[in-house]
């Protein structure tokens, strides 16, 4: 079954807004095993409305619009698509009655306006609205065996109601179309073209399941998608092809799903039972913040120093004075002395130094901004690592916080 | 000149990512006087997406699609355009340079997957991508003078060259449409129905400028939106407005336009001379990773503690330890604690000290989770607020952070 989303409102076709309704009913349709293949955004005009829901009447077994129900003039999603499929609007007794319900019980004076939401295609199914007055509407057209549903536009609305009416609706009008199950390989540390070289065979005779690479903040996702009749089948087929895939990336694999790096250095943290400190510098706070997203982190951080000034990388961390006259405080050195000292410092397992080039200004004409350093020490010695990252301030923070939890990642490992 | 905006990618389809681009691109388009008419989003499917640009042809002047220009095999947009308008593709040299020099500079190797993206429509303009290895196109079908522009699909990159190549090539092409100019008011401190209140006579009686509240992760931003047949004029009637509103919601107003909280924080310590450390602990650092976004934040900054155990509260900004047995870790002594005792460590003007429960767990009978001290330490001596914030773990830590930057605003003010 082929479902075309149709968004409707203005304020998405000025940008106003961010559409968090498409993905919502895409995740879930997906989940059920119906096939969305095309979303479309339309305003509340009448004709590009009726034009739009014909392009879609004519590609798509399902059309499910969201928005355009409420009581303004500009509200005219259900009105369309009545007229599309010729059928007269008439007055809803019980949504009048619900809607004025509404009113009665928040103590407010309902307009007359708020009838027009009680206005329903004839022959419509109409669908109960239990977090505010709009009612929604499935229209089943029998010519071409095309289903219309009309759902509200405000999120929570829209969300309560395809939940509690139209999923039920939907399993019981087309039964179950098998399901559709994803899993993610996050990875980190290989380009995109170089992870499609590794496993190039298995995305070249991808059938079911499918393999799919989507690049992420600096880390590439490998998503296994298979459908199947029954979840047990669809897991064993994903099963099959991760066992194939793994070995070939073991070393960048992360996390699953949406486990991220924090939390995988946070597993490993608690799984060997050891403390983690960071004395930070470009990132300013980043990965330790990052780090206490966490549940449960106060299990393995104590505490961290964010060391942007040579005096506090001096004071706190005991970087000596002459390695910073020598080589920087962006260098290889000041990273290592960084991590020890922190490491000391705080009494914990394994001490990390972040120092780096942020930008836009700091560069020299041997360090260029994105030139970053980062040490990890502890029991089995100290090890550091130089970058060149790319992109504004902010990016190449957040490409350092994701490095300097990944080298922790592989410290962990080896010990 | 009407616009179709088309994304492509089968994640969107699939509803795992939220689609950030097309309300960016329309935001920007509609300001400078296009009209964003239709929004499409189909995916890395050949026949599909075809069709999905004929229509697009067919019912708007310009084209501009997302997504699908990256090494892969999935990445079809470029070669889907060109077939649709009968053009070869050839290998642009300056495009194959500009990659190799990308990785030559990031000391990776390439692969001859990515020489794909070096591949182009004949008759082509190539764009550069200033943020990544994917360079954009523009084809100008001289038939029916329709214009097809394809955009990479990563947010960072997309928007850098929208602005860089995109908006100066439309506006060479096309002229100006009139303009339309906004201006955003960004406030904390009061909720969207009491603002609301505030202005309520200008929101009732507003025809243009236009005015309309969004609430925006605990901030409220209120957006003048003015349409006139200049830039002065439309500057004008903003201006005018503004005069009127300002007044009334003058101390919760802290920024303009992009301007974000650890800006105005910024801007006032320099303003002021000053410097700030902070002693964080359910923040876990992310106020002074924030502070840190801001580019010469090295110049009022110097370092911070993230004190996330009771051990380094007492150790290293000196909160006795019976303060901690007697009114615990989070309680208005501690926070102050922290505050005076990481001003007097790192020697600044002003000392912060956070402490509260992000949960999930952690909570007592008398303290729950969301519970949060800030104090602020300084010349004018010190103060401690109390917040009660709900949501996840990552939302208080959020909300605390905003508040924190919102108190030291209020204190810069005050002193």
């Amino acid at each position: 079954m082929i479902v075309e989303l149709v968004s409707t409102g203005t304020e998405l076709l000025l940008g106003q807004i961010v559409n968090t309704n498409a993905p919502f009913l895409a995740g879930r349709l997906n989940e059920l095993g119906f096939s969305v293949l095309f979303q479309t955004t339309v305003g509340d005009n009448r004709d590009r409305m009726r034009k739009v829901l014909e392009i879609a009447m004519a590609r798509a077994d399902i059309i499910i619009t969201s928005g355009g129900l409420g009581p303004t003039q500009g509200d005219i999603t259900k009105e369309v698509t009545a007229s599309l499929l010729n059928k007269a609007m008439f007055l809803h007794e019980e949504s009048v009655a619900h809607i004025q319900r509404f009113f009665d019980e928040r103590r407010l004076c309902m307009s007359d306006n708020n009838l027009r939401q009680a206005m329903m295609p004839e022959g419509a199914q109409v669908i109960e609205n239990t977090c505010g007055t709009a009612p929604g509407v499935i229209i089943e057209e029998t010519t071409a065996g095309k289903v219309i549903i009309n759902l509200p536009g405000p999120p929570h609305e829209l969300t309560a109601m395809f939940e509690k009416s139209i999923v039920p609706y939907l399993v019981e009008r087309f039964g179950i179309q098998g399901v559709i199950m994803s899993r993610v390989l996050r990875t980190y540390g290989l380009g995109e073209s170089l992870l499609e070289e590794k496993i190039k065979k298995y995305i070249l005779t991808q059938a079911n399941p499918t393999l799919a690479l989507l690049a992420r903040n600096g880390e590439i996702h490998v998503r296994i998608t298979a459908r199947a009749a029954s979840e047990k089948e669809a897991l064993q087929l994903i099963n099959e092809l991760e066992g194939k895939i793994r070995p070939l990336l073991e070393e960048y694999i992360f996390g699953i799903d949406d486990e991220t790096m924090e939390q995988a250095v946070g597993n490993l943290l608690l799984k060997q039972n050891m403390t983690i400190a960071l004395a930070e510098s470009c990132t300013g706070g980043l990965v330790t913040s990052r780090i206490t997203d966490i549940p449960g982190s106060s299990g393995y951080l104590a505490g961290s120093f964010v060391c942007y000034s040579n005096n506090i990388k001096i004071s706190q961390v005991g970087v000596p004075e002459e390695i910073i006259a020598a080589k920087g405080a962006v260098s290889r050195e000041t990273a290592e002395y960084m991590a020890e000292g922190v490491r000391k410092e705080i009494h914990t397992d394994i001490g990390v130094g972040i120092t780096g080039i942020a930008g836009p200004g700091g560069a020299t004409a041997n360090k260029p901004v994105g030139l970053v350093y980062i040490a990890v020490d502890g029991s089995a010695g100290k090890v550091c690592y130089e970058h060149y990252f790319n992109g504004t301030r902010t990016n190449i923070k957040h490409r350092t916080a994701l490095a300097a939890l990944n080298h922790v990642r592989h410290y962990l490992l080896t010990i």
